[in-house]
């Protein structure tokens, strides 16, 4: 019902269409007609589409103008480079699965809570729906923001928390204040891509430390604030962004320790922090706010949709933030995002929703690290969270091969190397296990590692 | 209502304070104890406040956790400088009159058409509630505005158009694909205060060319590419800010000619595009998005909260902007945005809406003009369409001194320097006739004026 769906939204399917044959489409998605069938009738029902006694079933005149012109498919022969995933993942066809994709399937997410609020939000005050944000973002969700800072042992006032309009938009305001051109930024090796996306645009010099299951290798990491003197590092804190591993508390005092050497900024991106089954040290606590910058947003447990990210760090850096905010945006997040936020994360069944989550995906990650290994694809670790396994295909096999020949048959994975500054991690690759519920996604691995072999 | 829903959304009134007194309260509103009365009643029987039998109104308990922190106010005593007329009106009370700011009070805004929609948007496919948006934004809307731009004369294929987070974000990407720090940018005088915000963002260096009655002096315009070899041009189309004024077709023309002379690209923003009674010249008409690049938003005729902007241009620098804004925000704007905005420009009423807006905006502007010449501030041009009158304080006033002594009673002007690279304005201010039907924006103008005279 969601493809079909999907395909109406995008226009791919328009008024009057015919919808593919019962017995193609159970083909195509492998499920039996009387799926198909069931899926048609509720649609029908719904008045989505028509059946016309005969001759199947036909999109319904939709209140769109009708317009004919070509969709822009994703390009499959870009470079696979640090965009190579992204692109492929956000622009892929609803049907299409995303074992490669850094966030949960629709079905994970808190779908009724969000449903509530949109409702709640159809009998908000009419300033809520029409006006701009203001600076730093709504107050009410600031004020849940900082009481859930204080929960990591994270003590801020509201003059040192901002909100933006996505956790990127929170990271890309950073580089903006305190990088120029050339400036040389440390992260981890691996790292999550859209950090080397990001700091692309930002023409930063790029520099990287081997991630262990503790953190950064802390003794490579003295060495280049030493030798590359890095204006920035970028990380995450909680559960790191391919890996899955763990800050250490003694990695992260030597870590702080070294930067405060070197006068080192670090941006901790605490995005996958609520997927923790119990909190773990965070640089932005020890160091209180000084040289670390917190940022972080709801985008995987919450919703990606309605985006809000934000920025807790020294009250004299967010006063200058909030000005490039204004420049670059004009006000702050949306005040119907933050809303929609608040009320979910005010609402008693955020917990609940995070409580339950947590808990599938330990098992979830059991069962695919356990089909993953059957096929002779080693995880680094166990992640104690998340919806990352970070594994290593047998054979030294080539996982950007591997990918290539996976999307040829419409499925999208995430090769090792586009985590890698130093381009490391050839034959590794990055499985989200959220989305892996799904034969084909092994049927295409299989066959994808057979012709790559 | 509105007032005390926003002083307790905001937190200024936490659960168990007691609301101002029906006395005090109609005094400082201007208004009959009896309409307070009445408010108070209305928002007891939503359950918002409650009534204490001989003590009057407190906030109900609120699902919000109470914590105790202090609010940050915008800062008056900061320079007055692009940022200073941004800042104070989008953090100012709700109750704080501001003819100063750029947008529409939300009793102007097609508010039963956006809670249709948020009802809707409780209906709706969950992956529309949850997923990231994909990069170029949704194809249903992209549709929408490729016909909107078909009116402005202006053919594009979808590989033309993107959508992103903002009219203000739009520029943004194009400035950073565009602009090398030092690079030297074009603006009018005067200009809308946050191009030079943005500008200065991007450590661009900035020139400004006389805006006149029909577009800029194109004189000026032809020895300014000349001799300072601007990379880029950025101006508004249909109705300018903060001036009102209408590009000529012959200026149009001549414009593009020294453009094309001289390898400029011009960014043209057309946010103020719907509301001219009849369509004026359009750069990107003329140009066929060759070296002009089309932007705008829906934030002043549909929603500012509900934020979504665009750009159309050559497709190959589309392209590059897509990687840009992948890394600078991860995906496209938010499908909950697109969803409502799709939904109100496709449903009938938003035609409706804007032509009974343009009605009551011309009589508005000339009613206003009226009070204002009745103070000695002369409107520099009757603009064609929107809510901004451009005006001349009598006898060289400091604008500036007027907008801070206002500021002191809590009201939000525009002095005309900050939309002034320049600085030749200073005894002009924009004021913004939609948010002047109150008498203590008069009041208050007139002791201003008398303080800095």
């Amino acid at each position: 019902m969601s493809a079909i769906r999907a395909k109406v939204a995008e226009r791919a399917l328009n008024a009057g269409d015919r919808l593919p044959s019962i017995r193609s489409l159970a083909a195509t998605m492998k499920v039996s007609p009387s799926t198909i069938v069931e899926a048609y009738d509720r649609l029908a029902a719904e008045g989505l589409i028509r059946a016309r006694r005969g001759s199947g079933f036909y999109v319904a005149p939709s209140i769109m103008p009708p317009l004919a012109l070509a969709e822009v498919e994703p390009r499959r022969d870009r470079a696979v480079d640090p965009f190579w995933v992204s692109r492929q993942s956000l622009d892929a066809d609803a049907v299409v699965p995303k074992p490669g994709c850094g966030w949960l399937p629709p079905e994970w997410m808190p779908e009724a809570a969000l449903r509530r609020a949109a409702r709640a939000l159809s009998r908000t005050d009419a300033s809520v729906l029409t006006n701009y944000g203001s600076t730093r973002g709504a107050m009410a969700l600031r004020r849940l923001l900082l009481a859930r800072l204080a929960e990591d042992a994270i003590e801020a006032s509201t003059d040192q928390l901002m909100l933006t309009g996505s956790g990127t938009q929170a990271t890309d305001l950073i580089c903006r204040f305190l990088l120029r051109p050339g400036d040389t930024v440390l992260v981890d090796d691996p790292c999550y891509f859209n950090f080397r996306a990001l700091l692309r645009a930002h023409q930063a010099r790029i520099v990287s430390v081997p991630y262990t299951p503790t953190g950064p290798d802390v003794t490579r990491f003295e060495q280049i604030l030493r030798s590359e003197r890095p204006r920035l590092y970028i990380t995450n804190s909680a559960l790191h962004n391919p890996s899955g591993a763990t800050l250490s508390l003694q990695t992260a005092h030597r870590l702080l320790t070294a930067a405060a050497a070197h006068d080192l900024t670090i941006i901790e991106d605490d995005i996958f922090g609520d997927f923790e089954p119990e909190r773990s040290p965070r640089l932005a606590a020890l160091d209180g706010l000084n040289r670390v910058i917190r940022t972080g947003s709801f985008s995987k447990t919450l919703s990606a949709s309605v985006r809000c990210g934000y920025i807790a760090g020294r009250a004299d850096w967010i006063e200058h933030l909030v000005d490039l905010q204004v420049a670059s945006n004009f006000g702050g997040p949306s005040p119907v995002a933050t809303e929609i936020i608040a009320k979910v994360l005010a609402g008693g069944s955020y917990r609940k929703h995070m409580d339950e989550l947590r808990q599938k995906l330990t098992r979830t990650r059991r069962d695919v690290a356990r089909k993953l290994q059957a096929l002779r694809i080693e995880p680094w670790l166990m992640p104690r969270g998340g919806f990352f396994l970070w594994c290593r295909l047998a054979g030294g096999l080539d996982a950007t091969a591997v990918a290539r020949a996976a999307l040829e048959e419409d499925v999208v994975l995430a090769p090792g190397n586009v985590f890698s500054v130093a381009q490391t991690a050839p034959d590794l690759m990055r499985f989200n296990v959220a989305h892996m519920n799904d034969a084909r996604v092994w049927d295409v691995l299989r066959r994808a590692l057979k012709a790559s072999a």
